[in-house]
């Protein structure tokens, strides 16, 4: 019996490491990611495939205003744009290749997806997220007076520009990733997709924001009414007591003892905690549905419930 | 009766001119664009529109090697790829807006495509393309030496980078852009596509090249059998004796009289010929369907054979 998955890439899944941050470097990654992919629908899983970006992105950005003598630098949500066309493309080849070899036809695709945040997000009100290269002071007030940015001094090593990270609400794309989605392996809400609000007059327009993948995800498991939203990261298990003597790996958890866990504190804020979020909210609308957090390498292990942990509504 | 129209935009349907190469200024001309695509919709079409890269991709490119020595230079099938996002974002967040204000709940999406070029393509054995920017003698011979890049003197300005500009053969998203034709704008085929070649195993490598993107709409024109492949480019009309005395502009040609001028020399080489040559090839594969060449303003009137030149079989 086939059933839908979508599955959330972490950064392990794109990038060896930081020590070889290369296209080149994340076209291999990808190909191993690829394998396990093709994997999961060997296993009769209907695919579709959110990525996150920031590595990616930040180079980009990086790039971009390094040589902003030379050439106008890009907007934020255009660099975003850029890394989904980027990461899509390796994706897209390498998941082609290992479905072939498994002698399944099916087409790969990117879609460029937009995603419609709340303009009074209340994260607007606190950007976090830090992003592009480090700025002297000057350049740093320069780039408030002239560009409008937030700029924070960041622990010694100079100015960052941050941005806010809002939440997800509505995948402009949707209809057509629902349209492919039975016949074809769909790879959107790259970076979480690219920040859009809503005008009145129905027009978008990109912000300078950070979507977390994981909510990304989750929408979008909700919106295709998936039977599974497997969120793949560094580790095998979700654990409470995290690098303590008495650290617990856990099998599974139901709605009510996830959220003792995140009151507790259990799962760091930006790492793990949002992951268990997106678990949870998932469940929460889908009471009869899963989601499951684990590693690249676990998933189909984890699918077959012999590992990772296993998020349920009870 | 609806009809399936491919509309390959040319690069003033994307931006103002050089003078203003911003992400921001293309935004503008985007809307403008989209405003003619969704009238071109309400005259009952159903479209799908291939876009060129080459100011973009070679201002990303200028901005990934100006910054190499910050963050790892981004191979240029990598950089195409990064041009579908940024256009496709653009095009698609601009057609659905105007689509919307007439009442067209039509979705729009940007598909990354990738397009399979022949390995022993004569084209290889000549490139001629220049790409990125421009080198000293010195750089020009270390490039050549640690990457294998063709460098040539470029007009007294310093050394450049060419590639090779070979033809497209096999669209590898067709499935996909197929399967969403009739419900959806699909936005595809950026750039002519990002070249890959095919191995014998049936994995894709993607190769630094840089694919017309008036044949690229030629051929996904063929593989989802339009009615009209629409080329737009700065002209009205095509003319012959272009730019002397008698000048004439051709209200329409059949497939004779255009190899008559392809022989005589009428058009120019990287110019208005490959567009002839497109539309050749349409027509020529599809003898009951027509092309035209106009530019973007006068689209919808040459739709309707009052003005542009249409190219038919017979």
């Amino acid at each position: 019996m086939t059933q839908k998955i979508v599955i959330a890439l972490g950064g392990n899944a794109l990038q060896s490491g930081k020590d070889n941050p290369t296209a080149e470097a994340q076209l291999e990654v990808v190909k191993k990611t690829s394998e396990k992919i093709a994997e999961i629908s060997e296993k009769g899983y209907e695919i579709a495939v959110v990525h996150g970006n920031g590595p990616q992105v930040g180079r980009i950005l990086l790039a971009s205003e390094t040589a902003r003598e030379v050439t106008p630098p890009m907007p934020f949500d255009v660099c975003g744009a850029m890394s989904q066309g980027y990461i899509g493309y390796h994706l897209q080849q390498g998941i082609k290749y290992a479905l072939n070899r498994r002698n399944k036809n099916i087409p790969v695709v990117t879609v460029a997806t937009q995603m419609i945040v709340e303009k009074d997000d209340p994260a607007f009100k606190n950007p976090t997220k830090p992003i592009g290269p480090f700025y002297s002071k000057e350049e740093a007030d320069r780039l408030h007076t002239e560009k409008g940015y937030e700029m924070r001094e960041d622990a010694g090593r100079g100015w960052r520009r941050v941005v806010a990270s809002p939440l997800p609400r509505k995948i402009v794309e949707i209809q057509p990733i629902k349209k492919l989605w039975d016949s074809t392996v769909v790879i959107s809400c790259g970076g979480g997709g690219v920040p859009v609000i809503e005008h009145r007059d129905g027009s978008l327009e990109g912000v300078a924001a950070v979507i977390d993948k994981d909510f990304a995800a989750e929408l979008l498991a909700e919106q295709v009414d998936a039977d599974v939203l497997l969120i793949l990261t560094e580790v095998e298990k979700v654990a409470i007591n995290f690098n303590k003597p008495d650290q617990e790996d856990l099998q599974k958890m139901n709605l009510r003892e996830a959220s003792q866990y995140c009151e507790d504190g259990q799962f760091a804020p930006g790492s793990m905690l949002p992951k268990v979020e997106a678990a949870m909210k998932f469940v929460r609308a889908n009471p009869e549905k899963k989601a499951i957090i684990t590693s690249l390498d676990k998933a189909v292990e984890a699918l077959c419930g012999k590992t990772g942990t296993t998020i349920t509504f009870s």
